[in-house]
């Protein structure tokens, strides 16, 4: 730290992004990557011409790859915010809608308190039921930003529509932010529920079902006035932040999208076969909706898990939070990556 | 506007980027773009492979670009920081290192006081001399972060190295900020300093020399501590701004070194040779170590001349700011287009 830095800032603690070794010998399973790649017809899709046309700023409307999720979800250009990955928009959301304070569950994704602690926005983290549920009633009329991953991170499991509508419905003078990271995984959108609430944004990502998270790709739905507020904020610090590259991708995605709603249900698949193989042995698995399971055994620690699995060279996510550290994130993988990791577990849960 | 939105920014006023339109009809002299692609290794480095890799996240250290670069300029890693384009690291500047407010020219970069403003940071517009350089007393002893782009734009004149340090040693206390977005056409870096001032931020891009605007890529130089702040702001926003491609593309860069050394030798010629013309035919034009050239017409005026060759398909950027409304910021395109740039206005003035 240098002795130039802003005083606020010297307690900052920034987020701890997952392990990500850089030589490929690690089965990984610790950062809710896609373990399949973009669709062939993405693969292809980059010519030498557009890398030669990366000396021109790209459209920062980004007014092709709007057109084309509008016309896949049904809604108006308008109704669409895109950034650099859905990190982008939360923090944004945070900058742009915190004046009377912020909520979330005290279990989830770990950047919403980071994002709070970087613009000085109060926040209470509101504890989650002890089955790791969100309590819908620990949301209605609070009146304050609120933040609720659905399905949930790291726990994977879901809230129901009716109870994000309850919540949505009322707070109407305070954003309610549903948070669809995982939604491809078997949730369900809050997306229909936008024509009729003014105060919902629902912030999706490409990093997780369309296989494309070293593409930098975020968006979200909300109300035409809540799009332009973010535009507002975006047009302030980084009007360019999608490069040519990753807009020209995204739309061959959306032309893509059979193969990735197959990939999304071999996923779905291969978490339910993985869930059953490790409650048989003994593991106590949450019920989840998102490409991950979040499991702990009754023989071994989750810290001693993840540590003997890394020696194995399967990489899991641990987190050191105390309601939690019994527990860990694994990441759904191919069904032979995932034989493998049970494998490995049977071998770690014999050798005690 | 939404009713959500944090008061504070209902008066935000958002940085208007250049005209980016989407046909490609016009002759672009208007966001100092340039005209040549990347080279050749460059625009030919891209492999399905690696759009298959985007399933994973992007290295979130740039460890392979960062050592690329380090190596090109002779210094440690750990003096080098990435982002989604220099307008990131400036913003990141102004978050991290305004706690006694910032201080820049009147007319220069108008994202400055953009990000000033976004992040309620006091700030004084110190107006530049009549000739419209910077008076290097104007910023001696002011103990405030100072934003200098050296060259400046839009006027594309240089400060001497000698007033810059003066201005660095001066305010040991404070960031002094250098924004080298245009030094490689001829400007003389202050990179040489990094080692002997600790409070020096030299802030560069590849949207330039580099040919790259659409790919998004902004490095800086500065001691380890500066870096490291500016890594705490990054990490708690959005470590994995950098996307895979561009960073790939960016080391090929480096590679190919030679290539944009050779570019911007050519763009300063043409500099030089439309600076002549424009003067022959009665230009005041402000003499310009930039990629672009600053100008006014003693027979038109700045608007008008803008929307004369707008019509003629050929766009320049016009300033509404009253000091500067009189001329027009002309980026360097190639020779042919800067023929075809000058017969335009041979026309356009014996119109008159």
């Amino acid at each position: 730290m240098s002795r130039f830095l802003k005083e606020k800032y010297n307690i900052l603690e920034a987020y701890t992004p997952g392990e990500q070794p850089r030589d490929g010998e690690y089965i990984k399973l610790n950062t809710n990557e896609s373990p399949f790649s973009p669709a062939p017809e993405v693969a292809q899709i980059l010519k030498k011409s557009d890398i030669e046309r990366l000396r021109l700023y790209c459209d920062p409307c980004s007014t092709e790859l709007k057109a084309s999720l509008a016309s896949l979800y049904n809604l108006e250009s308008e109704n669409i915010f895109l950034s650099n990955g859905s990190d982008d928009i939360l923090n944004f959301a945070m900058m742009a809608f915190s004046d009377k304070g912020a909520i979330f569950p005290d279990i989830t994704y770990g950047f919403y308190p980071v994002f709070a602690e970087l613009h000085g926005v109060e926040y209470e983290e509101i504890p989650l039921k002890a089955d790791f549920t969100v309590d819908e009633n620990d949301y209605i009329s609070k009146d304050k930003l609120i933040f609720i991953a659905n399905p949930n991170a790291p726990t994977g499991m879901e809230l129901p529509l009716e109870s994000i509508e309850k919540i949505i419905a009322s707070n109407p003078d305070s954003v309610v932010v549903i948070d669809e990271a995982y939604v491809d995984f078997g949730g369900t959108s809050a997306l229909p529920l936008i024509s009729k609430y003014e105060n919902l944004l629902v912030v999706r990502t490409y990093s997780k079902s369309r296989c494309m998270a070293g593409a930098r790709l975020g968006y979200a739905f909300a109300s035409k006035a809540i799009i332009e507020d973010l535009e507002k904020i975006k047009f302030s610090t980084n009007p360019y932040n999608i490069n040519s590259l990753t807009a020209k991708l995204g739309v061959a995605t959306v032309n893509s999208n059979d193969y990735y709603e197959a990939k999304c249900k071999e996923i779905i698949s291969v978490r339910e076969y993985t869930s059953e193989k490790l409650r048989e042995m003994g593991f106590t698995v949450l019920s989840s909706k998102a490409n991950f399971i979040f499991a702990k055994s009754d023989i071994i620690g989750g810290e001693e898990l993840y540590l003997k699995l890394k020696e194995r060279k399967i990489l899991i996510r641990h987190f050191a939070k105390d309601r939690i550290k019994d527990f860990n994130r694994i990441t759904i993988g191919t069904k032979e990556q995932m034989d493998i990791f049970l494998e490995n577990i049977g071998e770690i849960l014999k050798e005690r």
